[in-house]
């Protein structure tokens, strides 16, 4: 990914698309020189600060305080003053700027012809990287030579804390603004490197930031360094002349902790600065490069017929990447740590949308994510009994595990989170069979969750399991019964937790599960309640849904969407208006429990009645899309999702990129295009070839193996009928699987390849007024 | 009502208890020396200062400010030092100490003998009014006399600004603090008057409290006189030997404007004080006798065989007469102006509870509520449009109008205030015939209130009107559709609003409503959606409730009520708990609508499920217990509304008495054991005695009419088949009226005496474990 502009109406953007992140350090993408800037953050994955929750009216289980992720020390800045001129590129004259996210190099690059009000010309290369191989790394290799005449110049090198930038809004998916979270504790510094030591006050977490530098300078160069409680600053003052060149290269370390001391931080940063310091950048940048060869040789997707989509999902999937790689025991926030939108929280997005990508491509990174929810386990059971429920309710929204949402219709109601962290568990333990994750942190979260529901719903007088009072996905029908979603997930996570038992008998023993509660987790999955309107065929999303009024989508101009922030949430919740996939993401992840005729009915029922207010919407409704047989449709919403960054789809990248639906991209090819399912922990396939394509290939990774799936065209004149799928195995025993229900063995050296059959013939669709996605054409 | 305790543990109670009020200015009832004191505030019908209400997650429409009552310029202090000792009853010793609130006479009378600390003992005699008959005025007959020897004594008369005592609260019920809300614009005084001015920061509204003296002291005694900004002092010093008697009349004046100046304010005030001065306090005393002999004779309880039941009956009517007399075009907030609790707002409680019992008792007050009601039209029609809605959406709490609610799902969603609004109208209409009234005000109330319902609701595709994602009276279910209660008001509100478009042809055209706009809303009210269960037999308070989980009561632990305040909304919302009456108040209000055998099923139903965690409760439970036959139920119930000041029982009198409930107290006496129902604007009866009384009484006021209703049992052995009821008229023309079902015509002098028949044989009812009223023996 490009750009060459800087324009100033989209630089929040930029920033938020440039970001580099590896999990645990997150740099915006801001220029070197700092200015011009919107949101110059800096971040580390799970520190934050505390602040209260103010509530018009007080009410039981209310979350008192909320967490929002820091802006911690900048270590970004290099500052760049040609003579008496400072580098900026809104004065003087910009002769070509451009930078490149090196998608395969894990390296942001750089260029800046410029020319300053004071006459002389520059050339600014730079390259960052934030290290995958090394969590606690990131570097920039900064080089300056003259354009022409030389100059003497001064470099400044910054470690900068409390830098603060983020206003206060009226929408709810922008972050809280903090005021000076950082308190300093130790500022020191030596030869050319520098560490600052900050603390929170509410929160209490301490953090260290350092900075070294490598430095290739002219001689006659001159290096000063200081360093006080809020800034550290390497300055550079040289002469350049024509065909000389400066080079700097500035090393950065991150380490945090709720309980190390500031000296003991301040070690541990000059460690990773130490080591960083042997590699030097040319072998940082190696092992970046290592690093993300093996990501692509395992996940790639290729797209022929669409260049500008296949930067668009190769971008998408880099940056879930960068959200997942090396979090740990942290969690995944909705916007990785690309910007401060919705605060750093983490949100079910994490294990519904992002971890089927990473469980099929970098399982470790799934891995880390589930490992993090079950650090959080005691503080949902703590949070379950303040409910007056059993087993475990995860927060909607946290970044330390307390539940942080502020408005519980759509937060704290929305139980189905535990059992999507369920179903990403199952998945994760089926895709990989990491039996010691299943045999332990595993089976608690599917025992604690599992025990959720059991209390949560209820056998009421008509025999059925009825799960009442809850939020679904679609957030514009909130505190309902028997969502039908929220019950086919509760279902799934009642069995898998009974199957986890049956499996692990000691861990189930040593969790207090008895015989009798299996039956009853079992009991209660035969009878969930699965609210469907005869007279129009489809199922109700959730009880009653149906009978409400329909919104007027003709009396909704465009500028009213996002339609919560134009109408009351009572008229939304009280209308047939869904805000994003709620029956139609069921109907992908437990599409075992739907019929082919009913999948089509209730896919046109909902579709024209979504509106897509959420970038969680449109994977799912182009992966239902595909499979029901609108394909093109399902290629217009493939565009949307992937592009929802690219092209500011929602409006507030700004704040960051949209991590689920980046991951979401990835499901539109695999689960959508290629008819990837896993019911049941197996992996069956139904690939579809847009008819746009000429061929759609991805790899994935299933229990240790490698497996390439290669969807083409042979004739180029667009008949689909040609199409077939090719299947590969690149690695490990042969595995069962299926081809549009067909049985296929696999095994390493013997491709298989099958047509497509034909797509079923589908009535047309229709959206509400004014939402159908964006032809691409 | 006396009292003759000073126990610090019910000091804020006996404040609210024997708090004195007009409507206009309300005196909290703290000792005149100031200390102990609780909550010693004072206040005025409408002033308030607005206040940021905070959300954590931001929502459209969320209302950004807030509305609290101002504890106003305190001119109740009257402060003594009997020598060095101030009296302050916790320190010497209290030989005797009584308040009596005289309810024929609208005074609180105190004595008190106390021994000071150095030795001498006095006689303190207070007697204190707000006039009914001006209702700017207030004043205190303040009498000192030495018991035994005599002493040098120093009194000061304080008017103080910005006393504040009210601390944050977790409880959603209490008010919000307010820090120095009163700014200081203007002080005077002259001789022994004074007076000060003060305005709001934010609401920017201006107050006047003016006081002036009647002296009569020993000759030699000085006095001395002196004001600042938030301070006036009248300082008497004088030597009081035996047999001596110090008398100091104080007079108040309280105005207040949002327009007027501060001098136009000041001369306000000292021109009710020279008027007070004029009349003097017998003059006063006598107006206020007057006005209070007039109410009795109109609406009067008398009940033979319960004197503590009997008094009060007489205290809470004599509290909802405070209430209403003299707001003129202010609201009467849920605790009228006894104390601060609910930060001073009105609620629907005014219409549904406090009207009816105004209305049959002093309709002139009705009317005043229904003005400011109508004043807030704007308001509300400004509020229905934001929230897409057509016609008036009335707050859910408020002082001037605008929505103040910060919690939606049990605040803008109860629409039903519309109806209830519409109800009172209709009822105010009928009961006085004011033709002048119905034709302005009123028809805009109904038909203002009638559109809203017509676009609330749709015509769904099962052919009836349904009202969707609203809530009912219960608080504990909220956000539901077709809340039984809601549709029933809607359903008369549309009904009477096409029905005085009929009579006030111009009226209706002025207002742009159509014929075609009439019959929709017949349309609607017609088919407008009953949630029935057919398997159990009785209404679904709202679509699905009877398929809810039942909530557990025998594991709920007493303390744990009320349930607000220890379970999150989601589980009460969920189960089926009711907070408050909400379909037993739909069979008294529109027991038209039901069968006597549904009326019978539904409340033993229901009566299993209501905890009554609201004062709202007891009294439309009573209600219907006596007219399906539970005639002990009803008059345990009736104690338990009658007694929820006294004994507070919902355990926050300390912010004022519940006027609601009070009035609910008179509905028990007429409505439920005198089985008044006025259905359609007519008024029939169908009396049960209790088996407790020997006779119960009451008077209403019925178009122009005074109507006596007389039941009465001639033998004392408690036969219950021996009572009967004897209608006398006291004045009017002839009344048209029926007992039990048969036709009644009441003329003046010409009793009409009818048996009592047997009630109906009904199987006993339960109430969750531990929530049985108190059995009164």
């Amino acid at each position: 990914m490009r750009t060459a502009r800087l324009d100033p109406s989209d630089l929040a953007a930029t920033e938020s698309l440039f970001a580099l992140s590896n999990g645990h350090i997150g740099l915006r993408g801001s220029l070197e020189e700092g200015e011009p800037h919107v949101v110059s953050g800096t971040y580390v994955n799970g520190f934050y600060e505390e602040r209260p929750l103010p509530h018009p009216e007080a009410g039981y289980g209310f979350p008192q305080s909320g967490q929002t992720v820091v802006n911690v020390t900048d270590g970004k800045l290099i500052r760049l003053h040609v003579g008496d001129s400072p580098l900026d590129l809104r004065y003087g004259r910009v002769r070509s700027h451009e930078r490149v996210l090196d998608l395969r190099a894990g390296v942001v690059e750089r260029r800046t012809d410029w020319t300053a009000p004071n006459g002389s010309s520059v050339r600014v290369t730079s390259r960052r990287l934030v290290s995958f191989a090394h969590r606690m790394l990131a570097a920039i290799c900064y080089d300056v030579e003259p354009l022409g005449d030389g100059f003497y110049l001064a470099l400044q090198s910054d470690l900068l804390a409390n830098e603060s930038n983020v206003q206060p809004s009226r929408d709810p998916r922008a972050p809280a603004p903090l005021t000076r979270p950082l308190q300093g504790e130790l500022s020191s510094c030596h030869e050319h490197r520098a560490v600052l030591v900050h603390r929170t006050a509410r929160s209490g977490l301490r953090i260290a930031a350092g900075m070294d530098h490598l430095l290739d300078l002219p001689d006659g160069a001159v290096t000063t360094m200081e360093s006080d409680e809020d800034l550290a600053r390497l300055t550079v003052t040289s002469e350049l002349k024509p065909g000389q060149r400066l080079r700097l290269v500035k090393l950065l370390a991150y380490s945090w902790s709720s309980r190390r001391s500031a000296s003991a931080l301040r070690d541990q940063a000059d460690a990773a600065l130490g080591m960083a310091r042997l590699a030097g950048w040319d072998a940082l940048a190696a092992q970046q490069r290592e690093y993300l060869d093996d990501f692509w040789d395992r996940g790639d997707i290729e797209i022929d017929g669409d260049p500008a989509l296949q930067q668009a999902v190769r971008v998408s999937m880099f940056h879930v990447l960068q959200a997942g790689a090396r979090t740990e025991s942290q969690a995944i926030p909705a916007k990785g740590l690309t910007g401060p939108g919705y605060d750093g929280h983490a949100f079910w997005d994490t294990e519904t949308f992002v971890l089927p990508m990473l469980t099929y491509t970098a399982p470790e990174a799934a891995r880390g994510a589930l490992t993090w929810r079950h650090h959080t386990l005691p503080t949902a059971v703590a949070r379950a009994a303040e409910l007056g429920l059993d087993g475990a309710a995860f927060p909607w929204r946290t970044i330390h595990g307390e539940e942080c949402s502020g408005y519980w219709p759509a937060g704290t109601a929305g139980f189905h989170v535990n059992a999507d962290i369920a179903d990403a568990t199952a998945r994760y333990v089926a895709a990989t069979g990491n039996e010691e994750f299943a045999g332990t942190l595993g089976i608690e979260l599917l025992v604690q969750t599992a025990r959720l529901w059991a209390s949560l719903g209820h056998f009421s007088n008509e025999a059925c399991f009825r799960i009442d009072g809850v939020t679904g996905p679609d957030e514009y029908t909130a505190v309902v019964d028997d969502n039908v979603y929220t019950n086919l997930m509760a279902q799934q996570n009642l069995r898998t937790a009974a199957d986890a038992c049956g499996l692990w008998p000691d861990a189930a023993a040593r969790l207090g599960v008895s015989q009798d509660e299996i039956e009853r987790w079992r009991a209660a999955a035969d009878v969930v309640r699965l609210p469907y309107d005869e007279r129009l065929g489809v199922h109700a999303q959730s009880e009653d849904f149906t009978q409400h009024g329909e919104w007027d989508f003709r009396a909704t101009p465009p500028e009213h969407y996002p339609l919560l922030l134009h109408y009351p949430y009572f008229q939304l919740y009280r209308k047939q208006v869904v805000k994003q996939a709620d029956l139609v993401l069921a109907m992908h992840l437990r599409g075992d429990a739907f019929t082919a005729q009913q999948k089509a009915r209730n896919f046109a029922y909902y579709e024209a009645r979504t509106v897509r207010d959420s970038s969680l919407s449109a994977a799912p409704q182009a992966i239902i899309a595909a499979e029901v047989g609108h394909l093109d449709l399902a290629y217009d919403y493939w565009a949307e999702v992937a592009f929802t960054d690219i092209l500011n789809v929602h409006g507030n990248v700004d704040d960051g990129v949209h991590i689920a639906a980046a991951a979401g991209t990835w499901s539109v090819a695999v689960a959508g295009f290629g008819g990837m399912r896993d019911h049941g922990g197996r992996i069956t396939f139904a690939p579809r070839l847009p008819p746009k394509l000429h061929r759609l290939c991805f790899r994935m990774t299933f229990q240790g193996r490698t497996l390439l799936v290669d969807v083409h065209r042979d004739r180029t004149d667009g008949d689909v009928a040609d199409a077939a799928a090719t299947y590969r195995l690149l690695g490990g025993d042969p595995l069962d699987t299926s081809h549009h229900g067909t049985p296929v063995v696999l095994a390493v050296g013997d491709d298989v390849t099958l047509p497509l059959p034909s797509p079923p013939n589908v009535d047309p669709v229709t959206q509400p007024f004014g939402k159908a996605p964006q032809r691409q054409t």
